[in-house]
């Protein structure tokens, strides 16, 4: 076949930018197993019907069919899975006897969404969620819980600095009602549309569709522009004079958990009124994240409370989930070139071969270098040892072993140049040599290289 | 919604499998690095012509279509990956610019395959392959080396022992040719039906099909039966007296694996050469895997020798590969309940709360312990201790902390119920408690617990 092109929203990596990957892969699992998560993974289809039960994303589904399926089967009346609550939720109800609540659980996966191809909307993509679930009830705690572990994955990541964005859905609604609102779902779903149409049209939604004044209007655009990392937005919300029990309950929740973050970790929490989260389920704190810098990208984590994650008619199961975008998240990171790894192999040591002959014993030193952790390549080829060392350079592979060298083993580090005699049984590069490590480039070394 | 039943062919596992599952695929993870293997992952879609090329599997492929796909827009013409080895190709020659050659790349992901549900039958499983890809040559040693890091991982691996069976194209069909067949492909396929259908079965195709006499379709099944652990087979292979070109390469070419194998590790790979393999571009050595005591499973890695994994016209990209099906050994594995993880939960310590006031207090505990790595959770309630301690039990968290307990901490085995006093910012569980281990479940336990 001639050279294949790349389908637009499936994007691929090539080896160096993988590592990257599997660096953001391994931070969030180590994260999210620290506080106790269990991992697990469900099946990438679900029946359509259960797919389509939000009606607002039904257009984004991908349905299978089984290429030779009888006519008479018709569809399979599968679809792939957008987003990993909906199986969570589903999960939870089928194996509700074997869980115990509250039910810590992260998931990693792909999902897809059958997007018409434009710039910067995946189809396939990698989302790393945790949820925790309670049976009948779950503690409020748990909203400041799951935002702080993310808070910690962000720090723990080689990536610009994240701000959790928070609000809270009672706060909101409470503020609508209060102002006289006939229509609270209304006024969020105009208030979401801020950053898209702007304040002017925003407030024309808010008086046509959510029924409030024009005076109103304009106070739901001063709560949209509160904004603050400590608790002082609660004397604000105060300040506009708005009353509401539902209100009192959000402002308070909001405050405990913007006011236990800046205590635990400050500056990684921000109470932000505009914030909306478009979905209806939500009936709590919400939350998005923004990368400093690169707010343009959207938020990279997203999530929020629900009174009713999944229910049978007799048990409610609710739930607080937060779930970082991997692959919208690495869009900035490697797209953007902010982070790199410092080899696009595993491999620590070449291990040369000086003819074909002796390749078992450049096998047999690999093998001693394997048992210690070290990862370790036996050259393709007898080739000239210069031809070897550069097998190794192209790949980023520091250390290129000879066996037998003029009477015993030598190692050379290929970067500086340094050979020194080393016994395959004991000899163990620097720790920072041992595996690609990926880093964050700093703006100073951005300027310094072209 | 009510309570949802499984889906056939869809596997999914509970928490303490899941761990087992990633002990799975942390074992090949770790291996394949330390031969220098780079992780990567495809799309889960390739064009439907691409994945229609191998004719002989196109029944099992799903095909995908957008729910509000316009009439006009016809079907996608996407469909997901039945194999790994086909989106490989495809990467390798989208990408070959950017790849440096001999490529070496593990590969784990799920993969689909539109079966009618029945016993046995995955319709979504997670394969695990290593594949080296040359540029217009590809040296043959490497089919040894894929073969022992597969026996590697197996060792590697909480399972039964494992056997690599091991063959080669050219030695059968120069065989099939010596012995004068019309059709050596037809032959191979006889040959690789033994199982199913029985020696005289198989004898009437290779008359039938391949264009063998009586007689020298008997001399094929006693080539079928030869199986060695050494290089015996190539005499008893000599004994039957048939004389090839081509039997004389696939002969020193299986020597070789087996022989380097013997030497290497002794026992993980066999000569048996009745492996046929039925996919038609193997070239080389083939391989099979038996579980010792669960043959029954089917081959749990297979594998091969292509001489053109991909071609775009001027260059040819030879291969050699070998996939680990995840699934199918899970299926073993924890199908069968010969291995279990310690605990359920990745927690090592629960911190008990005693009262809400003072939760704060608690996850300073926790987070002091999580700076060293140490899995914790803080209580989710301030009920009675002996609940708190139950909650632990049931999810099989070893420790539980009591903060200021007596005027200071303590921390409780709760498996021994030992108490003692400990230090938030020092204490450490013993490394075998830090995590949870998955264990083969030997036989003679078996047999002791109910």
């Amino acid at each position: 076949m001639s050279r294949p092109a790349p389908l637009s929203g499936f994007p691929e990596w090539l080896p160096a930018e993988r590592l990257v990957e599997l660096e953001v892969l391994d931070t969030v699992r180590r994260v999210f197993e620290l506080h106790g998560f269990s991992s697990l993974e469900t099946r990438a289809v679900e029946p359509l019907d259960q797919l389509l039960r939000k009606g607002e994303i039904d257009k984004e589904v991908y349905v299978l069919r089984r290429l030779q399926a009888d006519e008479s089967e018709g569809d399979a009346g599968l679809g792939l899975h957008f987003d990993l609550t909906v199986p969570f939720a589903r999960y939870v109800l089928q194996n509700a006897g074997h869980l115990e609540f509250p039910f810590r659980r992260y998931q990693v996966q792909k999902v897809w969404r059958g997007e018409r191809p434009q710039e910067g909307r995946f189809r396939e993509f990698t989302q790393a969620d945790i949820d925790i679930v309670g049976r009948d009830t779950l503690a409020f705690h748990h909203e400041v819980e799951v935002a702080l572990v993310m808070a910690e994955v962000f720090r723990a990541l080689p990536c610009p600095p994240a701000v959790i964005l928070v609000n809270n859905r009672k706060l909101a609604e409470g503020f609508f009602l209060g102002l006289g609102a006939t229509d609270a779902g209304a006024a969020l779903r105009a208030i979401d549309k801020l950053d898209k149409i702007g304040p002017e049209k925003v407030a024309a939604l808010l008086e046509s569709d959510a029924g409030l004044s024009a005076d109103a209007a304009r106070t739901c655009l001063r709560l949209a522009a509160i904004r603050s990392a400590d608790t002082s937005f609660v004397e604000q919300v105060r300040a506009l004079g708005v009353e509401h029990p539902l209100l009192d309950e959000g402002l308070a929740e909001l405050g405990a958990v913007v006011g236990a973050a800046h205590e635990r970790m400050p500056g990684a929490l921000v109470a932000d009124l505009k914030i909306a989260r478009g979905l209806d389920y939500y009936t709590g704190t919400v939350y998005e994240t923004q990368l400093v810098g690169y707010e343009s990208f959207g938020s990279v984590c997203s999530g929020g409370r629900y009174d009713a994650l999944a229910s049978d008619g007799r048990t409610t199961y609710p739930g607080v989930g937060i779930s970082l975008g991997v692959t919208r998240l690495l869009a900035v990171l490697v797209g953007r070139g902010l982070v790199a790894a410092s080899r696009s192999v595993p491999t620590c040591v070449l291990v040369a071969v000086t003819d074909e002959e002796s390749r078992r014993a450049s096998e047999g030193v690999a093998a001693a270098l394997r048992s210690r952790g070290i990862s370790t390549e036996v050259a393709p080829k007898a080739d000239r040892f210069g031809k070897q060392i550069r097998y190794a350079d192209r790949r980023g592979i520091p250390y290129v072993w000879f066996p037998d060298a003029e009477g015993g083993h030598a190692v050379k580090d290929i970067r500086s140049g340094d050979q020194v005699a080393a016994d395959p049984g004991s000899w163990r590069p620097p720790q920072e040599d041992l595996a690609p490590v990926v880093r964050l480039i700093s703006p100073e070394n951005e300027e310094i290289t072209p």
